[in-house]
């Protein structure tokens, strides 16, 4: 009987040894011939998917803003935007292995954005997923009409995007500077000086 | 008559031409031999000065820091702490070429921090240079009283740190998303909000 193989899932843990590669070595260690040796199969199996490091790179890269969409794509929303918020954020900050795997591959491919024009391309494109993410939830502030008032969506989008970035390079690069627990409490008090009455329910019509 | 060789200098415009190297080919790229080439000089002549790639790259990161306090020290400070503070972020922010330059090889360092020990030891020191600089700007709205009431200085130092550090990531890896201006004046506004009347004069005693 010959073997079922589930390609998507076969790039996948493809991809998962790259992270390790990136997280371990760094960026430059990432050759189809490494990564084939860290997840164990042949080069010539690897080529089945990759033929090229920019193509593995690419959908390493790519692949860790698509995790974090699945897993807020699978949180279990409350209706209470404060609360749902929150959720969104904790699923992009460091906050265990899963994630902190992912924040440093990202910070790896921003830190080599200035030299290389296809990590650029890619490191701007997931910034404009994450960008129109965080632009979702002010949205959803000024929708519910829970927002202080005189909110400015597009400055709030910015701010807070920086502010979650910020962090993660901290929490990354100087793990005691700013601790799990102390990144999601400052996003969630953050969050709650956009919104105005923080103690509140949130507003049904 | 021999010739009068300041060596800190010296030292400095070795460090500069490891800051080229590391912006134009990355941090990879930064060996005794790449640098002296880039500096036109002999290696015998940059081994005087640095005698590992360690010590020439620690030199070359905390001379980042070192330029941005020495311009620092130089600010017309005007005694206004909503303007003053506006002067010194401007210094860190990537508003110009030379202060791009810096901000990318921070940025270069960062990205490297998780898999060289000894690279994230040096992205410590100048977190830690710089979060004493964040720390010193909340203490100056508080001890000049005209910090918002309430005003918890130590989350504040943590998220106003965050924030520029979040900005000069978007602003180098992606600067269409904000451009130069619109960092300064995202960084000004939130220092408004922790003013208890930015449009007013600041208390003198």
């Amino acid at each position: 009987m010959p073997k079922i193989v589930n390609h998507d899932h076969r790039k996948e843990l493809i991809a998962e040894a790259a992270w390790r590669v990136i997280r371990r070595e760094g960026l430059e260690a990432v050759s189809v011939r490494n990564v084939a040796d860290e997840a164990g199969i042949s080069l010539g199996s690897l080529r089945h998917y990759f033929e090229t490091q920019s193509e593995l790179l690419a959908f390493a890269m790519r692949l860790v803003s698509e995790r974090v969409s699945r897993r807020i794509g699978k949180l279990p929303f409350s209706g209470d935007p404060r609360r749902d918020i929150g959720l969104v954020i904790a699923e992009i900050l460091p906050l265990d292995e899963e994630r902190r795997g992912e924040a440093e591959v990202w910070l790896a491919f921003a830190g080599k954005a200035i030299v290389d024009p296809t990590i650029r391309e890619l490191s701007r494109e997931v910034h404009g997923q994450l960008h129109a993410g965080f632009a979702k939830m002010l949205r959803v502030l000024v929708e519910q009409k829970i927002a202080r008032e005189g909110l400015d969506a597009e400055y709030e989008t910015k701010r807070l995007h920086a502010l979650v970035d910020g962090l993660v390079v901290h929490h990354v690069t100087c793990p005691e500077s700013v601790a799990a627990d102390e990144m999601m409490r400052i996003v969630e008090r953050h969050v709650d000086s956009l919104i105005a009455e923080p103690g509140a329910s949130p507003g049904r019509s």
